[in-house]
Parts: C-alpha cells; structure tokens; sequence
C-alpha cells in the first residue's frame, strides 16, 4: 500500500522541495509513498480567481473563503483524514504521526493570511492541526514537517535496523544523549559506561539518562506520560525489552 | 539591519527551498535577511569527508562527530545565537521567535541520523531547539520553520496592516476564529455580532472566543499563561486597547 498525501495550496511550485530529498525524496522515488499538489486558486468562482475576502467584523489581512476551500477539498476527498495546518488545531506529536502513517494517507490543507473561514470545519470533517506553538507565514512548511514526520515510518523507508522505537516521545520520554569516535575531543571524553560492552549496563545508564533529561528539560513531558507509563504493566515490559 | 540565518546542513540543496517563496522568499529578494549555508561535509577531516560513526555504546543509525561539528560551527560563529535542531530540544514557541527575530540573527546545525555527539552542546553554546513532540527525518524542516516564524515578524515584512499582535500564543491565547464572506453557505451564516458593526462588542465576541476556544482545545496554554495574564495590570489593558 501507498500512503498517499495530497496537498491543498497557493503554493504549488513549493512541493515537494525539501521532500523531494534525501530520505523523503527516495521513498518518493521508490513509491513508497505519492505526492498530488491541488492550486486552491484553481477553485475560485469568479474570473479574478478570488480565494479570499475581509475579515466579517473588521480587522488586518485576509481569510480564505469557505466556498473555495471546500470545492478544492470535495475535489479529492476519498475517506483519508482532511488536516488543516493552523496554530488554532491540535498540536502534532508522534503518537498521531503514527497512526496518519498506518493509514492510506493524508489530504492537507495549506492556509495563507488570517487562515480558513471557520465554517470549513464545520461542514467537512477537516481537523485543524498545530505543528508547535508559533506562527509561520503558511501552512506549507507544516504540511512538509507533517509528512516527513509520517513517511520515515512508512515500511522500508529507514531500513529494517531503524531505530524507531527507541527514539524521542515514542516512551513519552527523550531521546538519550549520543556519542561516538573520537574518544576524547577537546578534554572531553564519551562516559565509560558505553565503552564497557556491558549491554544491560549500556541499556540502564541510556534509560535512566533519558528519564533524567525529560525530567529537567521537560517536566511537562514527564507529567503528561508519567502515569501511564508507571502503571501500564505491558509498557514497562516493552521497555524492559528494548 | 539585515537578519543574517547561518545554515549548516549535509544538504544544502535543500535551501533556500520553501523560504525562497512567497513572503519569506519577498524578503530575501529585498535583503530584509540573508542566508549562508554551509555544507558540513566540507568539514570533515579525512579524504573520505566522513562526518558520522557509529554510536558509542551500540544501536542503530549513525551519529555526527563533535569535531566536524565544532569545525563547522567555529567557521561562521560571529556571537549570533547558536542553535541545533533536535527533538531533545527546548520547545520552540512565540515568545523565542519575537526574541530571534529581534536579533542579529541565528546560526542553524541541521542534524540527520541519530544526532548529534553530545559533546557539542558541552563545548559549544550550542542551544537544541525543537520545533515539536515529533522526530523528523532531519533538521531542516526544523530550520525551516524556526527561521520562516522568525521573518514574518521582522520590520517591514508583514507590512503596515500586519495583525502580528493579535495572533494565536501573543496573548498566551489561540487567535479568535475568522469569517469572510459569502454571508450564508450551505446554511450556515457568519455570527451575526460580526456584522452589527460595534467595535466593542465584536472586540469582546473575539475575546471570549479566543479564551472559550483555548480552554477547550488547549488547556495547556490556558495554564501555562492564566495567571501571569490575570495578574498583570499592564497585560489586561494592552489587551484592551487592541
């Protein structure tokens, strides 16, 4: 199966740009996953290819109208999920990029100026989606971030020694820190225990590293994740294994 | 002054990409900022240009060595913010864009693999940021986005109309949700406050909609930011005024 995104924008010319390379831009190549870009402009009415209007009540910059959003959305609507890069939606984090990359793929609406007239999401099942609390000038990047996010997990595409389960958020925890050649650099030496070849103590020193990060870089992290981690017998386990 | 963005990146190629479109690439054409990327490959010390070995300790992928790091870094540091993109990173938010973008600047270590040698954090003021709770294939997307966020605020660019104070994370609040014309489509009508042209009243409309909106999408934020907000005088009437 091949995880399909489509994109809705202004922008067309911008994708698939930094998709397009390294590890994104192969899996492309090798049809792993497949990229369709739709010009939002293409679906205005009226011959001046308006798309956008003042804002109802007053107020700087412009919003995309309901109508044309929807034309381009009904024009490849097929059952996959419809996002829309807005910093009003929910916040992206890894545990929703996998179940999008277990699916058939994605439909990602990209604004531009003040953003979507709101009835959009009320009369198509578009969720609005959040890639971090800032600003950006488009949703195009977001989109980007979404699918890179999404395609290194698709089957084959970091390899089959990827370390996908080990990594940052999939335990609700960060990543441990990294180190390798050379020995010591500057005065600074790679700590002894990962030169030890002791693989229970390696696997001890990397998990209490990574609690300890968490812990003082991101309490939030720690709090969010912290209950069902301590009580979910399956979760431990899995963790013991890796 | 120009916002001078310092890239160092295994894919140069990928730049200026989606940042050389639309408002943030208007930008560069009239030199509001500027962009060097440097290829840390050029980096490496031996005929190979090797820039990675294995993890210390074992596990999958490859990690960047400290030295060709510190050699790149050390190439364009002039005292500008020194960031890394990493998911083991410090979250990204407004606040630390309005502070960037009021800068000289930023100097951007891209990342691929596993990471980074942590070392470099140690002998370097290096900073990892994130950009969200996610894993990318690489930093720059990360990059991207941290310096599109950053150039829409810069004098000049959004232009005189820009509504920069007024949106999502400025007030520790989501943005309000906008309408545009047509008035009634497929049934549903614009709010009709929005159209009773009293200022105050459609003032206080977004305002409770922007509060109602965060506390329910994102309780986080209303937490994070509610009593620093109730408490300061100086806060409730700059949000009155606007």
């Amino acid at each position: 199966m091949t995880f399909r995104a489509s994109i809705l924008t202004l922008y067309p010319d911008m994708f698939p740009g930094p998709l397009g390379a390294s590890l994104a831009g192969r899996a492309l190549e090798d049809g792993k996953w497949s990229l369709d870009v739709t010009n939002i402009r293409d679906f205005a009415a009226d011959k001046h290819r308006t798309v956008d209007d003042t804002p109802a009540g007053g107020g700087a910059g412009m919003v995309l109208r309901c109508d044309v959003l929807a034309a381009a959305l009904d024009s490849v609507a097929d059952g996959r999920p419809m996002l829309a890069m807005s910093p009003r939606g929910k916040p992206l984090d890894q545990a929703r990029v996998r179940d999008l990359s277990a699916g058939e793929g994605a439909i990602v609406l990209c604004g531009r100026f003040e953003g979507f007239d709101e009835r959009i999401f009320e009369a198509r099942d578009v969720e609005p989606v959040s890639i971090g609390d800032y600003v950006l000038s488009g949703g195009e990047l977001g989109a980007m971030v979404l699918l890179d996010a999404c395609i290194r997990l698709l089957p084959g595409v970091m390899g089959a020694a990827s370390s996908g389960e080990e990594e940052s958020f999939e335990q609700g925890l960060l990543e441990y820190p990294h180190y390798t050649r050379p020995y010591e650099w500057e005065g600074r030496t790679i700590p002894e225990v990962l030169r030890s070849g002791d693989h229970a103590k390696i696997a001890a020193w990397r998990k209490a590293r990574a609690i300890e990060d968490t812990r003082l870089r991101r309490p939030d992290l720690m709090e969010r994740h912290g209950d069902a981690r301590d009580q979910s017998p399956s979760g431990a386990r899995r963790k013991e294994e890796s």
